[in-house]
């Protein structure tokens, strides 16, 4: 999937993900970016609401599998988040995921192709000006 | 603060919970407890995005800290977060959090009272059906 077919189809089966207006800004197999404007965003103090961040880098995280998988109809559902708020985001909320291990990434490739079923953790940075201001790591699923 | 206090100062510091429907269904001191319907928040699987149950337990506890300092100026941010995913949410995505421990709210109180700064966890629970399918706990930051 490109980067625009990927925000489409985020966008259409996500509302939340089109009501944020989230984008994706690159899909490579280096790295998945999505991104997210301040303004439908903000929270009571005028920046990033933490429920925004959390929700773009659980998406970074899906768009990344979905890419791994090539199957969109794959199942990828998140059983475990944590996230830890470092500094707080003024501007464009922008989420990376960087792949985790070869050696992670591809036992989980085998056990979905194989039993249909892998698991696998990854880390999602949210980004601004040079630093990491939010660290997200989740533990996903994908089920055929 | 009353429950449509609660829900109009929520919807309109915060674009997202206006977008994700939320609704307070109980401000009390016993429990706060905030709902949103699943059309604006389900995901590819027609089930509770994972994104949108992070965003309602964060509002909801929030939410519980406001109410409980009794000043909506008062500065709260969150830290840190987790979240365990153990079962799908099928129908309205509905976020319980119960007060702490008195010891733990009360040294959160003094602190910011005295010191203009207090910190404590929260557990928030989605719940569906008489079960718990999200756990969350979160450590809240209230400043001055």
């Amino acid at each position: 999937m490109t980067a625009p077919e990927t925000e489409e189809f985020l966008r259409s089966k996500i509302p939340l993900a089109h009501a944020m207006g989230v984008r994706v800004e690159r899909c490579g197999a280096d790295e998945m970016v999505l991104t997210a404007p301040l303004e439908p965003n903000h929270n009571h103090l005028g920046t990033a609401f933490g429920g925004s961040l959390s929700a773009l880098a659980t998406l970074t995280g899906y768009a990344f599998l979905w890419r791994e998988l090539g199957e969109p109809d794959a199942h990828i559902v998140i059983r475990r988040s944590e996230l830890d708020y470092r500094h707080p985001v003024s501007g464009l909320l922008r989420a990376v995921c960087r792949p985790p291990e070869e050696s992670a990434l591809g036992a989980f490739r085998n056990a979905f192709h194989r039993a249909g079923k892998g698991r696998v953790r990854l880390r999602v940075d949210i980004e601004e000006d040079g630093r990491v201001c939010v660290m997200f790591s989740g533990d996903f699923v994908a089920l055929r």
